[in-house]
């Protein structure tokens, strides 16, 4: 027989997952609008983040009652305080997918420069460090988990070649400055979803093995 | 009689309190090492940020064993929920702090720009902003969290105007380039910790009236 709190917490996975994809779908928008150089895309964004602020307020409330009601211990409420933490990170990765549309379409109206195909093999990366972390989540999977973390290695070196290669274009032609400040902003927004996606992979580690491997530590937690 | 768990919440709000004031000092050192052009300073960064990261996990296992422990309810319950987030919040603002002291080191390698003057002023800003958060939540106070967030204006305004000048000083001069874009990423880390500070009167607001008043919405939690 199932226990009530597993009811309530297949509930709460299925809310995470429809975030998670949300933030994907998001993150797609705004990097696709790039690519394509199309606004139209950029507007969806929006739309993706009211839904994704949306699940954020849902995702807390949910949380907040199921430790009230449920009293949860060890393994359980490991997984709850994972999942308000994967909470707190899709709601700021929508935050930064926003972003990326605002500097993208800042972007569109000046003249396209060659760095926006690096900045689109980034984008590629990034968006598959958020599936596999948001997959790793669902099925607990420790391997996908660490696959993400090394991901994360390609993105931070993605985006300083990037940021290298914008400077020389900056310093040679004054007129350029502007359309490369708003790739090096989207760079960045990217830089900073792939540490989300980071963070949600440390906290599938914790919830399933109750290991902490933040800041470099192994802290073994409770064992149900 | 005080309850135990009230014993507990305290100790606990001592450990984010002392917390909060490693990050102060970080953000302290990073941009007097601007200000006074003082490698030094930035070193002292790095010290604060291990200190941060190991409160970070020392609150977050103590938050996980009050849960485990003492079932709280209602408003006891709806302050370990703030304080988990808070305690994000502060590390992350470590980061920040520590990617300031870096982009500071690289920009006193170059020549100096009178746009540094306008981020001393940010970060002053800033610093007053964390120390006000903190001081908010120790004293639960509502009045001074909302001035918190009206801060926030001021800080994003000030980014803005950074930013419009720092794009000016690289369209004119190819060879200020790489100073520029060193005070861009100081002044966008500023921002940023100013948003975290943000946050942090946010969860206190929710922590002593339940109102969750994140994406501009009120949604009234239970009242103890």
């Amino acid at each position: 027989m199932q226990r009530q709190i597993d009811h309530e917490l297949n509930k709460l996975r299925a809310v995470i997952l429809s975030m998670g994809q949300a933030v994907e779908s998001a993150v797609e928008e705004a990097t696709e609008g790039l690519i394509e150089r199309d606004p139209e895309r950029l507007k969806k964004v929006r739309e993706y983040e009211d839904r994704i602020n949306a699940y954020h307020l849902e995702v807390d409330e949910l949380c907040l009652k199921l430790i009230a009601q449920q009293s949860p211990l060890a393994a359980d409420l490991r997984m709850i305080l994972a999942i308000i933490k994967i909470n707190a990170d899709l709601e700021r990765m929508g935050d930064q997918a926003m972003n990326i549309s605002l500097n993208v379409r800042d972007y569109l109206g000046k003249d396209p420069l060659p760095e926006a195909a690096t900045i689109a093999s980034m984008a590629h990366t990034v968006r598959k460090m958020v599936r596999d972390a948001m997959e790793a989540f669902v099925k607990a999977d420790l391997t996908l988990s660490e696959q993400v973390l090394l991901q994360d290695d390609v993105v931070d070196e993605a985006k300083r070649t990037t940021f290298k290669r914008l400077i020389e274009v900056m310093k040679k032609d004054g007129t350029q400055v502007e359309g490369a400040v708003d790739l090096m902003l989207v760079s960045r927004n990217l830089e900073r979803l792939g540490d989300h996606a980071t963070n949600i992979a440390e906290d599938v580690i914790f919830a399933s093995t109750g290991k902490d491997i933040r800041h470099g530590g192994f802290h073994s937690g409770q064992k149900s």
